[in-house]
């Protein structure tokens, strides 16, 4: 393929319909949707690198991609507008930028922040029940607070992630990890320079537990320090989980 | 039916699947739904009152509803939770009371707020596209503004409604007519003592033609005085429309 340019684009999508992000061989992915739409578009096989992948049911208000492009016959500045009158409604482009060819959606991101949401009040969501998860029973967001902090640092998340054995290294950056409640809807931010598969979900899973009292906010500390998953708590749904930001050196 | 007491629920649901609130011969309405649940926990027929129809496709974020329940085996502040266990996922129940035999679900009705969502931007929403209505175009939000402050007070809204011929008078108090926007999200919020049909779809089209430069705001004083549905502006879709809030007597 001749490149005239390579360029980023910022995705939307409600992962409720997909198996994630990542091409699958007997799974409808987001991945897939988008691909099959740049050929449309462009007529030939494009293929996109991502700035991560997201699990089957996981959310994404701000999902940044890069692919090159052979030719400048759509302008860069209608791109989106071109892709959102081909992809479903569940995934919308909104906006596209040219960057250098030496620009790698995944390995240049420097951090990425995530959302979850609960529900958390005697009746389960109508607007929004997509994305949260629902819990009718009251949780102590104060003493969730109090546990998030521990998070924040540099640590090995080994007891907070799934297949470890995967990594070289489980050690990842927190930079934030907030709890805050607005009218019976918690939300849980983590903002890391990296995440380990199912990382989030973990942590979440941990810090609803506290809010149950099922741990006190420094046993996050002894879990950090077991480097056993079986010391955290448990994975929460992807439903409530949103990719929000991500950011690039 | 042996009557123990009368009693007032709360509602929120998502109309997109709904030919409305009011039984229909050959579609599916919400008030169908909530009397076959009514009676798989009472075993026996209970009719419905509420606060209103709603069009089809129009969501409830306070929907309210008043019937006459047979025992009180389901203690009252059980109820919503009893509902809910029956209700699909995009109908729920959220408080119950017990009200005076005399309480009347339409007829007490003191004023009404009626929400109209816009989502104003070059791309469309991923999350809550359910709920809005797009427009790409940006709109004149301080224009909209200022005419929605025309409908506030009492007037003849002959003009503004659908089949005004079913009315003995079409006048009607407006409380307030406001529009805020935020973020590229514009809602028309409209309150008033009761409303004709299509009333509040046919307000926020022809606000949305103000917002395109179509009228000006002082077209709607001489739409007003016209009594002529020819008059005003469009109606504008249902699914942007939302109750938000029944205030009784």
């Amino acid at each position: 393929m001749t490149v005239f340019a390579y360029v980023k684009v910022h995705l939307s999508f409600e992962g409720t319909h997909y198996a994630g992000w990542q091409r699958q061989p007997n799974a409808l992915t987001v991945q897939e949707v988008v691909e099959d739409v740049l050929q449309t578009i462009y007529r030939q096989k494009i293929s996109v690198k991502a700035c991560g992948r997201t699990d089957a049911g996981v959310h994404a208000h701000n999902f940044v991609i890069a692919f090159p492009i052979p030719h400048e016959r759509i302008p860069i500045s209608k791109l989106p507008h071109a892709l959102n009158a081909y992809f479903p409604e569940d995934i919308r482009a909104h906006a596209a930028k040219t960057v250098p060819k030496t620009f790698h959606a995944t390995a240049d991101v420097v951090k990425k922040t995530y959302r979850y949401t609960i529900c958390n009040r005697s009746f389960p969501a109508v607007f929004g029940r997509q994305y949260c998860l629902y819990i009718p029973k009251s949780l102590d967001v104060a003493v969730m607070h109090t546990a998030a902090s521990f998070f924040v640092g540099k640590h090995d998340f080994t007891s907070f992630c799934a297949e470890s054995e995967r990594y070289g290294s489980c050690e990842r950056h927190i930079m934030a990890c907030d709890v805050y409640e607005q009218e019976q809807w918690i939300t849980i931010s983590v903002t890391a320079n990296g995440f380990l598969y199912n990382m989030v979900r973990i942590i979440v899973g941990t810090l609803i537990a506290v809010g149950q009292r099922k741990y006190v906010p420094t046993d996050i500390k002894d879990m950090l320090r077991a480097r056993n998953r079986k010391q955290a708590g448990p994975t929460a749904p992807a439903k409530g989980l949103a990719l929000y930001e991500v950011e690039y050196k």
